[in-house]
Order: C-alpha cells, then structure tokens, then sequence
C-alpha cells in the first residue's frame, strides 16, 4: 500500500504524461517491493515556478536564465 | 499541537463540508490525545482528479469507468 | 481514496491510540464526503519533540517550561 | 541536500516575497548546516483560507472575527 | 527537478531495493519529462505498521489477518 | 499560521542546530509576511541516507564518493 507523491513544477505536463507517471511510479513499487497495485496511491502536485526554489533562486529565474544556455533543470 | 493533512480529489467539496472536515479532525486529536486545539492545524489538499492515481489509472479514468458501475472510490 | 497523514509528538502514544486516530480520521471521511474506507490511507509520523517548533521554540523547552505552569500544547 | 516546504494561507504573497523565502530558507541552512545552496529545494505551498484551520476553525472565519479585533495569525 | 516521496511501510525493504526505487523513480521523470536526474530528489519514508492504515485498520492487524488468507496489501 | 517543514539527511545535526533551524525558519515568516510567530510550526524530519537519492544515487553513495573529492552536497 505505498503511497508515491511526485512533485514537478507546473510547466505543461499533459494528461497523457501524467497517466505516464501513474502507471510508472505504479509499476516501480509492484517490481520492486511486491506491493499491490491496487492499494498503491500516486499523486501529482504541480508547482508554479515562482514557488519552487534551488540554490536560492526560484525556478522563474532559472528558466530566463536558461533560455541564454544550454543547462537543463 | 498536532498538524493534520487531508488530502481529496477536487470533485465539489463544499465550505461547509471542509469546515466539518477541520472540526472533525481537530475534535479527534482532542479525544484520542487530549491535545490542545488551539495549536491544531489542518490542511486541506484538493487535488485534479488527473494528478491523483490508484491502482495505476487516474481518478478521471476511474470516475468514467464507475458510471457504469456501482464502485465507490 | 482520501489520504489523511497525522504528524503528532513522539511523547507515548500508545498503539491503542493510534489505531483510534485510524478509525476516526477514516470515519470522519465517510461521514462528511461520503468516501469509501476501503481507500482511505491514514499515515501517522511521530516526530522527536526536539525536531518541532512552534512560536520560535522546541517542544523539549515547552514541555520542561509547561511544567511549572499549566500551559497545554 | 536539504528540502524545505514552506506552506502559507493564500492571501497575496508577492514573487519578491516568495523570492525572499526561498533566499532565506536556502541561507538559513548553509549558515546553520553547512549546506550546499545548488542542491537545496524550497518549495511554497499557497493553501485556499478555506482549506487550513487552527483551533477547529477555518482561517477564512478567523480572518473575519480578526478584522474586530488586534489577533494576528 | 523533481521531488518524488516514496512512502512504504517499514517492513524489511533492504539498501539494494531502496537503490532501485530511487534510479527507478528518477529515470522514470527522466523517460516522461525529459527532467535533469542531477537535481531529481528522492526520499523513501519506512512507516511503523502500527501508524499506517487503510480501510479504518492499521497494517499491523492487516497482516495478521493476511497470514490466514491470500491478500496481497 | 505557516507551517515549515525542513527534511534534512540524518548525519548528526545537534540539539542546538536544531533549534537554530527553528529559530531562523521562524523569524523568516515573521520578516518577509509579517506571520505571527506563536502560531508558525517548524518540523524537521531527518531522514537516513540508504533513503535519500540524488542524481539517481543515495546519499550513501555520494558520501563515500565525495571523500576523494570536494564535491559538497
């Protein structure tokens, strides 16, 4: 009965991708562990970027930022 | 000084359904632990039925599916 | 499918206790929005009392300072 | 590596404000752990006044019965 | 830079199985959202049996129970 | 009424630390909101390092790595 939450910032993930992540972190817990799918919770909590920091800048900032580079995040 | 996180599915819960929900909860901690309210927090999470999955398949899915059934999720 | 997660002190509740919390927080969701127990997850975190603050303080220094008074927290 | 979840009532928190936050929490633990910044998360949840209750009440009724009086929450 | 919570019960998951939930969940934000594992965070909670639920019971008794029959949990 | 909660890895972080944390986390709510802090929670959750992933490795791992090296974390 695991219980899986997933975080990401909020940037126009599909449907499609989110099913994708379900059935992903899913399946990670039944290969792994043995557990029951049927009693294993995923949820998806989406982030607006002004609300997500790393290394003391938010995410709004990294992505300007990035649009002049070449780094991933 | 308890601190009590629900989470549900955003499917309508009313004002007045989440303030039983926090009455509720903080009568609990009361009972159970004789914890002082006043320093009771709870929060409500409401979250997309797309975000939220069960057994591998999201709520929106198994919504659609229980129409034609008498599932109770 | 609620997911409820109580974080109380590390200060002895008993295993009886907890099982009451349990029942009632999964109830408490039956009775208000009108869930189904069988998904219902209720997750208990017990956390040191050195490791929670509250107005600035460690419960450790609020319990010793509640002794000689009659503060409840 | 630390990961910090701030969670406030939403009640006009501005991006300088929420940037604030994040530089702090950041700084706070390099000062006090010696953290590493690149690797530090902070995340800010904005919850509904609906959703978050203190003594059993919703902050949406306390913030009312507040405007009456000098409490501040 | 996602942040992923894995949250089991504390039941004997070893290193090795802890090492694949976290390359599984982080390659799993890799293959859908194309994500940077280097600032992919994973965090595996162990929970007491006695302080998990589901369906108003604590695993603890869940699993009692389950020696006398064949539910998989 | 702001709840803050700092998950750091289990690597000997003392009693003082701690409150440290508590303290700093605290006064940032009251600097940058103007929060109230008799009703500001600090929880600090402490985390092993087999638990904890980054980049796709436990922080196990990263620990022995980086004594050949510099690299922080």
């Amino acid at each position: 009965m695991p219980f899986v939450n997933i975080r990401i910032t909020r940037e126009g993930a599909t449907a499609e991708q989110k099913k994708q992540l379900i059935e992903g972190a899913t399946q990670l817990l039944v290969d792994v562990l043995g557990k029951n799918p049927a009693t294993t919770f995923v949820i998806i909590d989406e982030v607006e970027t002004d609300n997500w920091g790393i290394g003391g800048q938010n995410v709004t900032e990294l992505r300007a930022a990035a649009k002049n580079s070449s780094t991933l995040v």
